[in-house]
This record gives C-alpha cells, sequence and structure tokens, in this order.
C-alpha cells in the first residue's frame, strides 16, 4: 500500500468520506487511488479557496471534518482567507497539502515555498509526513486534533505518496483538549445572576444551537438577564419554535449600546466583546466601564456548561421560544430591506442561510426571525469570499435540506467559481447576490474617516470603493459556470424568482439589482 | 501629515506612481489621502491575487516597482500565489499590508492573524511601522530594498496610518546587493568555452532582453556553444530581429535530451536546471552526468557578465537575429496546435505575449519565433492563475502597446475576475482563452502515474481533471465583467477574431474550443 492509499483508506475508515479538492501534479498518485476508495467521495473546486470554504460549511453543519487537498504552498496561500474564516468558526478540518519529493526540495524547484509557515497560521496542529510508514499514524493524529475544532494540516511529499511501505502502528499523540470549566467559575456566574444587578450572558460556540439556546433562554427569562449571542456565530439555529438570541451588533456603537449598563457580563462560549475594527478615539474594548466579565466556558463546552447553570438558576422551567411569524411581502422598490422581508415571508422549512449579505444583511435578523425553523451560518472570521463555498460545504452536508446563499456582489468576486462547483454537484443553492455596485460597507467607513479628519473623500477615493463601472452582470457570470441565474429589480420579480428556485432543486441564482445604503 | 498621506507622497516621490489595490477598513485612510497626490494611479481589484498578479506584469515591463494595497492576513493569503511568481521572478515590488491599530492587535479581533508569517514566505524585505514618524523611512527602505528584485512587504497598522506626525529622517538601512561575479568565475567559464568540449551556455534574469541576448548569441556562435534559456524567464525579447534562444523544455525527459552530452553547463543569470517535480525514479537534477555545472551571476548582473565574455571571447562580432518568417493561417480544424500558427500569422508590431497557455502553448515557441519582435512573460513560479492580472500589469505599464494574454481555461478561473479590471481601466489586452474542458497537463500527469503504478486511472481520478462538467462558457462570463467575447472553434473564425480585437483597442476576449491533447 502506497501512502496516497494509506492516507484516504485511513481517512473513510475514521469517518472522513468527503474530500474537497483542487490537486496538481504533486497529488497526483492521491488523485490516482481515489478509486480504489469508493467511499470517498471527491468534490472537485476550481480555487483553492472554495475549497476551504466548502470543508468549513460541511463541518458546521456535520460536526465532523472534511478533507481539503490542495497543491503546495500557492494553492495553500490560495486557501487560507477561509481557513482563517474556519479557525475562528472552530471547526474541525483535515487539510491535506502536497509538498514536492522529500529528496526533491533541495533543489528549490519553482514551486517550492514555506508551507509550513503558512499552515502554521491557521492550524492547530501541523505535520509533515516525511515516511510511506507514518501516514496513517499521523492522518489518525490529524482527525483527532480536527475534532477539538481545529484545522489539520498534514503536508504530503509527493515519494511519501507513492511509495509503498507497511503502515507503523499509531503512536500517542497530544490530542488538544479545550479547557474544563470550574466548580468556583460556574458559582462566580451563578452568583452574578443572583446579583440583581444588570447581566448579559453572552453565548458563542457550541451553544448557539439546541440544548444550549434553550438553557440560556432558561437562564435569561429566570433571572433578568439580557441574552446575546456572539456577532459572528459558527451556526446559529433559530426561527419558529427556537429559542431567540439577539447578535451582538457589528458596528461597535450599536453593540456599545446594546451593553449599556451591564454589571455583569457572563461569557459562555463567546469571546470577550471587541470591536471589529479599531477605530480614532474609540474604544477597542466593548465591556462597559464598571461591567465585570466573566469567562465560563470556551467554544466547546459552552452548552454543558450552560446546561450546569440552568438547572442551578432555573430549575423545572421551560425556555420561550419563537412562534412563526412572517412578514409580508412588501410593496414598493426592491432594496436590502424589502428583500429581506421577501425572504422572512417565503423562506421553506429546514433551510440552511449561508450569510454573507454584509450591509445588504442589515434587517435579514428581524425579517428571519419567526420564519420557519433554520440554521445561520455567517462571516466567523470576516474574510470575505466566504458565502459562495460554504453554501457548497452545507449542501454537501445536508443533501435533503434547501440551502440559501446570502451574498453581497463584491464579496462574491473573490470566490465566484464556486458557482460552478454548485452546477457540477447539482447542489441545491438558491444564491441571492445583492447587487448595489459598490463596496458599500467600505463607503461607510470612508464617510466615517471623511467625518473624523481633514480627507474629505475625493473622486478618486470613492472610485477605488465603485463596482459600477462597469456594471458586473452576475446573471450571465452564473450561467457562464452552469447555474440557471434570473436578474430581477422588483419586489415582485424577487418574490417570483425565490419562489421558482425554492420550488425547482439544484442551483439557482437571483442577482437582486439594489440601490446602495448611501444612494 | 498622517501616516498614509507620508506613505503615498514617500512612493509618489520615489517614482512609485501606481497602486493595485483591494483595501479594506483597516486600508480606508490609505484611500482617502489618495486624492491628495494626483500623481498616484490607484487601479481596483476585485481580488487579491489580481493586485499582485498586476504588480508583477507592471514591474516586468517598466524594470521598477508598483505599489500592491492589500487588506490584512487574509487579503495578504489571496495575494500570496502571484507573490510566489513575482518572487521567482525577481521582480521589484512594494507590498503594503494594512494591520489592525497597534492598540487593537492584544484584543484577537476576529481579523487578527499572523500577517508577519504570511508576508516572509514570500518577501526580500518586511518591516513592520509602528510609528507614524517612521513611515517615510520605511517606505524608502522597501522601495530601494525592491529595486534589487525583491518583494517588500511594508505592514502599516491603521492607527499609524491615520495618526499625525513629522517624519524622522531616513535611517541607514541594509540594503540587498546582488552578489558580484569574480574575475576567476569570469575565467573559468571562459575556458569551458574555449575547451572543444560540448558546453551549454543557459542564461536567465536580466540576460533574456536586448543586450543580453545579443552578447549570449555571440559567445554561441562563436564558440560553437549550444545557447538555451531558462525554462520560464521573466521576461524574454524574441522574434523578427532579436537573437533567438531556445528555452529548456519543462518536461524534465525533453530538457534532459538538450542538454544531453554537454560537458560543461554555464548558468549565467539562470539556475542550475532541476525537473519542475519530482517523479519516481528519474533524476530531479538534470544536469547531465560527467558534465561541470558553473553558475557565473545571479539574476542581476547576468547581462553585464554575457557582455564581459562575449568581449573575450566573440571581441568585434555581431550577434545573429532572427529573421521575420510568419507562418501561413493554417487549414484544418482548430487546435492548441492551429491556434498557435493563427497567432504567429497575425501577431501585431511590438506585442506583449503574457503565456498562461500551458499545454495548449507547446508549439507557441516556434510558430511565433519569427513574428514581429514581442515579449514574452512567462510563469516564473508555476503558481497558476498568472496570466489575466500579469497582462493587466503589463498593459498599465505600456499603455501603446498590444497585450496578448494567452491562457488555458483551468488557470483563468483562478483570477478571472482580471477581466473587470481590464474591462474599467480600459486596457488594450487580447484575451485567448484556451477552452479544451480539462486540467490537460494534469492528465497528463496521470497518465504518467498509470505507467508506473497499479493505479490505472478510474473514473473518479477522470472525473477530478475534467472541467467539462458543466462546460464553462468564458464569453458569458467575460460580457459579465464587461469584456467583450466571442466563442470560436474553428481555424477561420479564430482568425477573424483576433485579427478584428488586434485591430480594435481596449480588451477582447477570445474563447477557442479545442479539443483535449488527449482526445
Amino acid at each position: 500500500m502506497n501512502g496516497a492509499h494509506a492516507l484516504i483508506n485511513t481517512l473513510v475508515d475514521e469517518g472522513v468520506e468527503v474530500c474537497f479538492a483542487n490537486p496538481g501534479t504533486s497529488e497526483m498518485h492521491f488523485v490516482a487511488a481515489l478509486d480504489g476508495v469508493p467511499r470517498m467521495r471527491a468534490v472537485l473546486a476550481l480555487f483553492e479557496g472554495v475549497a476551504t470554504g466548502a470543508a468549513d460549511g460541511y463541518a458546521r453543519m456535520t460536526g465532523g471534518p472534511a478533507a481539503v487537498l490542495l497543491h503546495l504552498g500557492p494553492g495553500l496561500g490560495n486557501g487560507l482567507a477561509n481557513l482563517h474564516n474556519a479557525r475562528r468558526a472552530h471547526v474541525p478540518m483535515v487539510v491535506i497539502v502536497g509538498d514536492h519529493a522529500t529528496y526533491h526540495k533541495k533543489y528549490d524547484a519553482p514551486l517550492e515555498s514555506d508551507i509550513d509557515a503558512l499552515a502554521g497560521s491557521v492550524s492547530g496542529w501541523v505535520h509533515r509526513a516525511s515516511r510511506t510508514e507514518d501516514v496513517a499514524a499521523y492522518t489518525t493524529a490529524a482527525i483527532a486534533a480536527s475534532r477539538s475544532g481545529h484545522i489539520s494540516t498534514l503536508i504530503l511529499p509527493a515519494d511519501v505518496s507513492w511509495t509503498e511501505g507497511v503502515q507503523a502502528d499509531v503512536p500517542a499523540m497530544a490530542v488538544i483538549t479545550p479547557p474544563t470549566v470550574t466548580d468556583e467559575e460556574m458559582q462566580l456566574a451563578a452568583n452574578a445572576f443572583r446579583s440583581g444587578e444588570p447581566t448579559v450572558l453572552m453565548i458563542g460556540g457550541d451553544a448557539t444551537r439546541g440544548d444550549g439556546l434553550a438553557a440560556a433562554a432558561r437562564i435569561a427569562a429566570a433571572t433578568g438577564a439580557t441574552l446575546l449571542c456572539e456577532t459572528f456565530p459558527t451556526r446559529l439555529e433559530r426561527g419558529a419554535g427556537v429559542p431567540a438570541v439577539e447578535r451582538l451588533a457589528y458596528f461597535a456603537e450599536a453593540a456599545q449600546a446594546q451593553l449599556a449598563g451591564a454589571r455583569h457580563l457572563i461569557l459562555v462560549g463567546a469571546p470577550s466583546p471587541v470591536s471589529f475594527f479599531a477605530y480614532p478615539g474609540k474604544p477597542s474594548d466593548l465591556v462597559p466601564p464598571g461591567c465585570a466579565a466573566q469567562a465560563v466556558a470556551g467554544p466547546f463546552g459552552a452548552t454543558d456548561a450552560l446546561i450546569a447553570l440552568a438547572e442551578e438558576l432555573a430549575p423545572g422551567t421551560g425556555a420561550p421560544v419563537a412562534s412563526l411569524s412572517r412578514p409580508a411581502i412588501p410593496n414598493g422598490p426592491l432594496t436590502a430591506f424589502s428583500a429581506a422581508d421577501v425572504i422572512g415571508a417565503l423562506l421553506p422549512e429546514n433551510a440552511i442561510i449561508v450569510d454573507e449579505a454584509n450591509t445588504s444583511g442589515a434587517t435579514l435578523p428581524a425579517a428571519t426571525a419567526g420564519a420557519p425553523a433554520h440554521d445561520l451560518l455567517t462571516l466567523t472570521g470576516g474574510a470575505i469570499g466566504f458565502g459562495l463555498p460554504t453554501a457548497v460545504g452545507a449542501a454537501v452536508a445536508a443533501p435533503q435540506r434547501p440551502v440559501l446563499c446570502l451574498q453581497s456582489d463584491g464579496s462574491a468576486m473573490y470566490t465566484i467559481s464556486a458557482l460552478w462547483t454548485q452546477a457540477r454537484e447539482n447542489l441545491d443553492i438558491t444564491t441571492v447576490i445583492y447587487n448595489n455596485g459598490a463596496y458599500d460597507v467600505l463607503r461607510i467607513e470612508l464617510q466615517r474617516v471623511g467625518a473624523q479628519s481633514a480627507d474629505a473623500p475625493g473622486p478618486k477615493a470613492r472610485d477605488l470603493l465603485d463596482l459600477g463601472r462597469p456594471a458586473i452582470d452576475f446573471s450571465k457570470i452564473a450561467e457562464g459556470m452552469g447555474v440557471p441565474a434570473r436578474r430581477v429589480s422588483t419586489v415582485e420579480d424577487f418574490a417570483a424568482a425565490l419562489t421558482e428556485a425554492f420550488a425547482a432543486s439544484g442551483p439557482h441564482l437571483i442577482e437582486a439589482v439594489i440601490p446602495s445604503l448611501l444612494g
């Protein structure tokens, strides 16, 4: 058995049966070995950022890792942005990066580069297999390490892949274990909730679903605490029948308003709130003055900690849940706001929403709060180009569920070839592109700069945030990659297109032409 | 003056007047400062790999650096593949990576990542400006370091950018100087040429243009040495009136045939020949047994070394040059080979060819050897997604020259949004997409694997190299980004489309539908 076979066999034996791949010559023995392992499904991406984003979406929906196959340092580089998001999402993932043969590296061939440095910047576990005999053991260790919410990167030299060898036993390797919650931490948190003082419970990590949400909602109802969720949850369950939780706002001013007056901030699975970016004269740390922040658990174990707290603080109570309440389909022009109402009105049962709508999604949480229960996947790391690829992975993971990908125009262009993989795999994804012809979030930021300094934004600055010269025709681009597309600019057409797309299987793209928020 | 103004003013004062940009919030003060410096031209890219590839093309044609503006670690990650190619091309480039404010980094906000590790993997010079007062000095140093053919990366925290400060004097900083050629090295090389034994002169670096080519051709003519050029020159001048040089082949077997029998290999500006990838049972080092390889100069100074050698070995001689000799437009079906002849027949005067045709370009060197003089830019680092962006930079650098971008289909999809920048800037670029519906180079590699091992490629393996399910319609994609496009599948239509595209200014795309080399 050569190294490639050992790798693929070990992956499927450990339950990793999907590989998102963009291979090259140094991975060709892996490719050649695929037919020998029927349980392994290989999904081709035309760009590495699509493969890594898809693996992120897959892991968010299954809880387990997918494998990703990348070609050398440049391939890993192309995949880094969505690996960054996956790292922030604390999802499991096994990244296999092919490298030159061990004996070839010293020649500094054109594609030689420092793979280890790149891998280290996003991975919780990095190893380089230098002998065929170790491949199975390293693969097992990589998978184990990933399961605690890390990216494991296994660098596989081509000769290790193609050489035959007997697999050695699995050596004991350090497993990354999440820190445990102490009794003292639990008691401090319970005391805060009982203090009678304004208290905010902010949840994140694994607590944004089912049992975690229920426990958090029970604590809030029983103690009067304000319940919030981290700004960018990995996977938030919400909608009718699910306990509702408001997310911390993206812009610091709005987040400060949500936290104002709190004396206690109990963090269960969520990091302490900080401004997404720094701004002149504004605080980075969003914990209000006079408020004591206390972390009870990290992203893993948050649900368990909340259940224990709920049993102590709200024994025997049930969790309040959102009721079914959809907005009406509005009249008037198609805007980001009216589009959100249309989505709230039409969202199918059991949907998965992948949200990279950015500014165009401002009212989406309210508009969909009473829609049928759904999962929401968000831009955990802020690296744009997340939506289209993550929708691929979510759809591969949950083929029976409709996926709705809400995608801003500027961000879509980073990983646009994900549409081709959607078509190739006939994935049930409805993509809405909000085409407002601008980097609207940066227009807002530029306005803020102008308000704070002598640099009144001039025509060159504004032009650099303008996507309208030339206007991008996403419908043509989608059709060019095999995804049926429709361009709409009225509420009626948007509603009709959405209804049709939800009714038909396979991928569909709706290009919603809307005005920029800034006119 | 704030840091952003100091940066931009220093760039233009030092002659860096183009910035390829994909900015984000942490770069908004840079954007706001642009209107105050009319001499700085900012060119927007929709993806960082387009910006870095464009800066590479710009530097290859001007010899001087462009600036590149990127957003944090994920933005740098997206730009790494084409930075890798630029590093291998030894071109100057100044990369500015915005970072979080200095005081904000400790909060580990969502976009926080290890920028320094990524920058270090491709840069010859990396500094982090931590005080506004140092920005001008660091910028000056970055530009100076880049001029010896390196990527200089300046990491600029947002608060350093927005804070006002008096600029300090420029401290003395180490400048990277290329090694000098010793008299002994020169004499050893001269002795080899005079030995009467089979000698190969392989050139690269700055010797693949004008004076370097002429000197190399004189040496070869006078001594009987075989003249070769490195496989992937940064910028090769060729065509009618230019001394001709054959490139070392990409596949190791073919390169070995070119070098067979040589007793001396004199490397002037070129690295010692190695196989692009390793293959089971085949050598990585392509220097034939019994051949002595001797490097005389690195990529800088190669021309000077050749001139000195020519004066010694071939005093008073002139260089033989290629004569004007175009192929006829062929009859028969449109293939990669007939397309090459059409290009040779129609190439306009003074063109710049950006070649990422990969397998589809196999006969292009022969077909264009007698075309009017032109520059050829090649895939120096092997990181695909190079062609479309590099054409952008070449066209910005040389607006009076027609640019012909020869682009394979698979590689095109990595940085396809470069077409939008081509349209936005109305660049005179004719792009030919060779649409053969496959990763053809990998099909060849997979065949080689199959011939060497028990892994006869099966349907899963072959499917992973197939781009035809669904077929990509590059014409629609191009039109979606504002580039007029035409799809052709006959020699006649290809010739007509090429003639039209060369005659009109602005960007045009021709999608040449051709069969896979493997049928």
